[in-house]
């Protein structure tokens, strides 16, 4: 690629490559949030802060941020990056690309000896990822006020989340007084962790909106027999009737995805009691995680379940209770003036751009909440992600960079 | 129930329910092979059989043996017996009822003045069931010769199996030399562990054979990707496929027991990877369970199922390679003048019978191959078996033992 952009993609693709690096060897490419590794990688980061001219603070919320002061701070701060903490194996480029893209812009400003009105934050949140604490976006949510305090007390390798959050330089006991009225805008670059850029050769997504996430527990009790003596016509076969349930919920699925409206559903936990070899499946509990860009989709999914099951079990002779949901988040729509803005920058450096939307949960959505917020998505390969070959161009994500320049430039005149 | 039976109905009762509460108290009726609990049953079935006047021995394979010498020796050895060891939370009837009714047909022989013109021996077999070491029918197998030897050095708990065996006090030393010709004719009294007697009213159930057991290991492998963002028409969901693979084994297994013989599949184990919520499952290892009283409908199983999988990768996009058959016995049927004897039995004391197979295996199909051998079932309630809810009337057990005892009576006239 030869465009002349306005980031420098060596100074990117270094800098990924570096952090790359900062992984257990056999477990490529992992960064685990709390970990040593993990702090290995901040300090990495938070010195390429300081290289930048930036003055870095962790927040209440444990997040890395790296400020620089505008001309007029009272108009408020525009905030951009993304989350430098891993999956277990896997996670070369997803959260870190969009932490350096929003570090690059910070550098580009330098170079180019612009100085912006607003206040300019470059954030690390801190555990993007569902961690070893078992709940995900703990800085995002921790820096507006969202973390359930409740959370604070989950206990993890003998510690609990307070003291996690402490131990990377957090204030847990000030946490639940946060808040962040001084944002004008936040911005996220992130790679897809899907395939529809790359198969449709755009070089950037913007973010209509991040699904809402929603995980349904199913529990099938049938009865354990016999598997060698009871006739094939007298079983209560929990994982027969559970399996006609996967692939019913999966063509429902497929049937709603191709409506209007990103959608998918999948079922990804399951397991099976007594798992042994001679006795009839007595129990399987299966988790459901849904995704809806259009709420009334996850709705008419619900309904279209309870009534399923329903007849499933009169079928199989099985019993199946109402579905449980156990969590459900309302899908979040990307800030229409920013998505614009999105638009107008991705033409001005002549990045092909579409309009659609995460599957994914990101720390955008709780930004959101009390914000102006929006995303762009960069294209990976094969929509890998989440795995050791996960893979973005470093062109692709110094486009994006590129995007998010021009529209930090563009956010600040308002 | 007021027949006038040639053996005492209470004194099974007694011995039965004695045995029960040998067990762990917070899980009925558990009595495994090798345990403590196990040693504790086995020293009141030894004092009970020396009360009947039997001479008692651990064999080589860890067998417990009462023995009555008959007027001609040389004629051979009646053998009859069942096992004393159960599953985990299970077996209150399962194996013991033969152990006692074969042990009451000793004592009514006593209590009738009845000399045998042959041996008689009631044998405790022991682990018929999968034990800590992970094989089952160990003595039957051990007695006859049968036993791999590699077996030997399984280990568990600290021990291989041939510490086991000796610890029970058999000869691990010389188990590779058994071999028992003396054994003229050998009967078992089982529970059914299936609906079938139960259901159509039958006292006693005439095994024709004992099914064979073919154990198939499938592996369906697929690709793990992001569940949010991966749209549903571009995955390769290995639990979809498994699922779609269960219900035709299911639905191929039914049609087959349509068909005269008795014929079960069961997927009993299935193991799914990465089992995490939000990632597409990328594999599925499922373990079928197939049980066949005639071979050539398992032959047909098998070919079905190699050229179905391979059908159904193509439509799901996954890779299955060819089912693997971890194990396959052959079905064993029982010895046709047996059959005979013990129809005949049933005749005199009145039971109503019928034939049937086997579908669990037992150690009468170990002793098969080296003497005529035959079982009978007897009812249990709802077919449950392997399970705490386990249950057989006294009334029925009685009846069983008193066909085992006519039947023992007209083998000694052969
Ligand atoms: N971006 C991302 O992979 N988040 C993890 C949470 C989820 O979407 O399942
Ligand atoms: N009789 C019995 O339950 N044996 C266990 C082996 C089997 O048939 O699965």
């Amino acid at each position: 690629m030869s465009r002349n952009l306005p980031v420098n993609a060596s100074r990117i693709a270094d800098d990924i490559d570096t952090l790359a690096g900062i992984t257990e060897p056999e477990h490529p490419w992992t960064r685990r949030a709390f970990s040593p590794l993990f702090l290995d990688g901040r300090a990495y980061i938070e010195a390429r802060m300081k290289a930048a001219g930036l003055e870095t603070r962790i927040d209440a919320a444990g997040n890395l941020i790296g400020r620089r002061t505008g001309r007029k701070p009272w108009l408020g701060t525009i905030m951009i990056g993304s989350h430098s903490d891993t999956v277990p194996d896997g996670g070369r480029f997803d959260g870190i690309a969009g932490v350096i893209a929003a570090l690059e812009v910070a550098r580009a400003l330098v170079d180019q000896n612009i100085e912006l009105d607003h206040d300019l934050e470059i954030v690390d949140f801190l555990a993007e990822e569902v961690s070893i604490f078992g709940v995900s976006c703990i800085g995002s949510r921790g820096m507006t006020g969202q973390l359930p305090e409740a959370w604070l007390s989950r206990v993890s390798d003998g510690r609990d989340l307070a003291e996690g959050i402490a131990q990377v330089g957090g204030r847990p006991d000030v946490l639940m007084q946060q808040n962040r009225p001084d944002i004008a805008g936040f911005l996220e670059l992130h790679i897809e962790q899907g395939p529809v850029l790359e198969a449709e050769k755009e070089d950037i997504g913007i973010v209509t909106a991040i699904s809402g996430i929603t995980r349904i527990e199913i529990t099938v009790e049938g009865r354990a027999d016999h598997a060698g003596t009871t006739p094939m016509d007298r079983r209560a076969d929990a994982l027969v009737a559970a399996s006609q349930l996967v692939l019913d919920i999966r063509n429902a699925a497929a049937e709603l995805a191709r409506t209007p409206g990103h959608f998918a559903a999948t079922v990804g936990e399951f397991r099976i009691e007594p798992n042994a070899a001679n006795v009839v499946p007595s129990k399987v509990v299966l988790l459901i995680d849904g995704r809806a860009e259009i709420r009334a989709d996850m709705e008419a999914f619900c309904r279209w379940l309870d009534g399923h099951v329903e007849k499933l079990a009169g079928a199989y002779g099985v019993m199946i209770k109402t579905p449980n949901r156990v969590s459900d988040n309302q899908p979040t729509p990307g800030d229409a003036g920013l998505l614009s803005t999105l638009e107008a920058a991705c033409e001005r450096v002549g990045a092909k751009h579409r309009r659609m939307a995460s599957g994914a949960g990101h720390d955008t959505a709780w930004i959101a909440k009390v914000a102006p917020a929006a995303m762009i998505f960069v294209p990976c390969r094969e929509g890998r992600s989440h795995s050791a070959d996960e893979w973005a161009d470093n062109d692709d994500i110094a486009l994006g960079a590129a995007v998010l320049f021009e529209a930090v430039r563009e956010m600040d005149k308002s």
